[in-house]
């Protein structure tokens, strides 16, 4: 679909993912990991790996967090040294920026397709080792010569799930004509800003690289509307860098370097085998109390525009977890309460996570001292504190069904005041933060790109009136 | 020594520092690594570890470079995990900002005394494993509630000796009185910088922690005087960060992340028994080829002020290094040629070093692709392009008699043009990068320190008229 800015633009792009539907299926099921045609356990370790050795493994974990609520626990993860591409081509039509995006099907989404960047490609993919087509579009983020680079950062994944594993998150802009090939489309930021309301739509990846982009500054265009309210004002001043905040970032570097240097990590990669406090049952890994996640396989089939069949081991999350900020304005400036979090799959110690990131489901099976601390606060919030409320899906080519409530939820009591862990950011500042690697979690960058999307809030022709299914 | 500003006061400071030398001694003397005091062979490993299991260890390291000059190798290498603290105390006296630095004595300097931080410790120092004297100034850097905090940066050291080995680099400003201890001095940046342009007199850390300084900006008074030639006029440009240059941060944040993403690194530790390539000869480990560097024992005792014995393993290169910088002007701001080099013991791939940084008596045992592509730019440069010629002694707590000579020539060719593992960048594009850890490595921050002391060469009262032995 070309650049489409024009009224009507929110159902013309329905209608046009409701055909791409059409064009393509995918047949998911679940099989026992002993049934995986192409991997294998391997001998000794009883690792999860693939048949030619690329892709990614699971592995066992054996993590020690000294201080921690819970210190000990082992634990299986993937392991998947390669960096990723995750791309955004974008161009300015008629002075608004727009970014290719593309309608992909992957085999954890519980909706099938959902709108990702323009490319989303493995290393394995990129250099084709299981032969699959060429990854279309990806020549401009190889050589960048001749276009414009708005962001380029590897940026980290899912922590829990994920050891030390990275994607390149870029975004390239280009003047020059590009073909809009099959199952892609350009959308604007407000369009994206407006679908990133509604439920799985916008990828886990999508979002990520959404939130790498410098919102303001030079080679961008201003997308901040006219504010619609207050809040959105006290927004938009966040997201300036020059704006009078009470700290500067020296203070903020200062403050991670800290937590990064008094909080001990050991995080060593273990055998899958015989992981203490796992069973592997019907053909999948589970935790004894039923809770965390399982490990599970399942065969795909592709069909429509590319036919294609595997299968692959994929990590199942046991309930939906919630992913929420505490956002509050201070001096007019709205301020984002992060938590400085650890998490065993981490290169660096500590990122910064949302104020609150847990699946509740999983805490009977915890210490008290594991319940987060603003839970509450974020899940017993009046109505009209809630300023962002929707379910976003996880990476589904490697989560089967992971899904998150995301939320920003508005407080006027400074909840994090005295606690060491968490410290009131602006958006400027976090924004600074994601130009570099290891700073910024994955799940703060999508509920970045979801806190943004309420600047489209604002007067303007396009409003979404199709609620997707 | 309290703050010290007025004429005469180099005089004063080579005064109190051959003063220091009386007051303190230490005896070294090589001995063999079987003979090394708490220190032993780890069973099955060979490994060096101490009897506490605390400090460093020598381990081995088997290197895979796909690509590079030399593509496969094995090393002995550090290993220490911990991070330590080196940390500066400045202060203002009559508007002019101070540092507090330590006369410090270490068993691998080849002239005993050189200048060190305030704060130079492990966190076994710090916590106080070895039991000895509690750290002057500690508090300074453990609690900065009530002072303003100038940089604090966790930096890597020499990844070719340590493993992922990083320190934080920290500068703590306070209002309020010192005490100042024996053993310490005020020193002003300006004599700082004079001081760094003689030989093996301001230490490694010690340079690393003032590279970290912001040389400008927002708490720190503007440090460059009335530039002296149009040379030190283009680089007092190089330093502000507003200076209109060929390209931004973003472009440097994209190439940084591509030479990232497109090189393999895989360096696995393996025992130090057996490395291929190496052998343990005269109660040392030596390369085959007699070159590169050698682990060798030493035993201390050091007298004076503090009398405390041990003994430790160190690494001794074989030869002099050099370490230098390529600067151009462009259009009036002066540029540097950084490398983006891979070193085994690097946490991230890559990161900037120096134009060139080498042993020039190694080169024999390796292939001639290996040779630093500007070695003889550097070292046949007529005499009035050499804008800085310093000997400085590396980390001498680790490495016995490491030194390397610092240069900055200048040219006026575009050496790099074309080199994609080499990039032209200015002072504060640099400066910005080292807010951050893994960017610049320390033989690149050790030279902006040094490159930074030219700013010295203004008209003023203070001029070093003692030359150190």
């Amino acid at each position: 679909m070309a650049a489409d800015t024009g009224a009507g633009a929110a159902d013309r792009f329905h209608r046009w993912l409701a055909a791409q539907k059409q064009h393509t299926d995918m047949l998911v099921r679940q099989v026992a990991l002993e049934d995986l045609a192409g991997w294998n356990a391997e001998p000794g370790t009883g690792n999860l790996v693939h048949e030619t050795g690329r892709f990614y493994s699971v592995e066992g974990l054996d993590v020690h967090l000294p201080g921690a609520p819970v210190e000990r626990w082992q634990q299986p993860i993937i392991n998947q040294p390669e960096v990723g591409i995750l791309g955004i081509l974008v161009k300015e039509f008629d002075g608004v920026l727009h970014c290719l995006m593309q309608a992909k099907i992957e085999p954890g989404n519980h909706n099938g397709l959902q709108l990702s960047p323009t490319v989303q490609a493995t290393r394995s993919n990129y250099t084709r080792v299981h032969k699959g087509a060429e990854v279309p579009y990806l020549h401009y983020f190889r050589d960048t010569s001749r276009h414009q680079v708005l962001a380029d950062v590897r940026q980290s994944e899912q922590g829990a799930w994920f050891f030390r594993k990275r994607n390149r998150n870029i975004v390239v802009q280009v003047t020059e004509d590009v073909e809009v090939r099959e199952g892609f489309t350009w959308l604007t930021l407000h369009q994206l800003h407006e679908l990133l309301m509604l439920d799985d739509l916008v990828n886990m990846d999508a979002r990520s690289v959404l939130a790498c982009l410098p919102f303001t500054g030079p080679g961008l265009p201003q997308v901040l509307g006219t504010p619609a309210d207050d809040f959105t004002a006290a927004l938009v001043r966040s997201c300036d860098e020059r704006a009078d905040v009470p700290e500067n970032l020296a203070g903020v570097l200062h403050w991670i370097t800290d937590v990064r240097t008094r909080r001990d990590v050991v995080a060593e990669r273990v055998p899958l085998r015989a992981l203490a406090g796992w069973r592997r049952d019907d053909g999948r890994i589970e935790h004894e109390s039923g809770r965390f996640f399982r490990v599970t396989g399942v065969d795909v089939a592709a069909t429509g525009r590319e036919v294609r069949a595997w299968a692959q081991p994929m990590i199942e999350p046991c309930g939906e977890g919630v992913i929420a900020f505490l956002a509050r304005r201070i001096d007019g400036v709205l301020h984002l309460l992060v938590h400085a979090a650890t998490e065993p799959g981490y290169a660096d110690v500590v990122e910064l996570a949302p104020t609150v990131q847990c699946t509740p489901a999983a805490l009977d099976a915890l210490p008290a001292g594991a319940r987060p601390p603003h839970l509450d606060a974020v899940l017993n919030a009046a109505p009209e504190r809630i300023r962002f409320d929707a379910v976003h899906s996880e990476e589904g080519g490697r989560f089967y069904h992971a899904r998150n409530r995301y939320l920003i939820v508005e407080t006027e009591e400074d909840l994090g005041a005295g606690a060491p862990d968490h410290r009131w950011l602006t958006v400027a500042q976090l924004v600074a933060l994601m130009r570099h690697s290891h700073y910024v979690n994955v799940q703060a960058r999508c509920l970045l790109a979801c806190l943004h999307s309420l600047t489209a809030r604002r007067s303007g022709p396009v409003q979404p009136s199709v609620a997707l299914s």
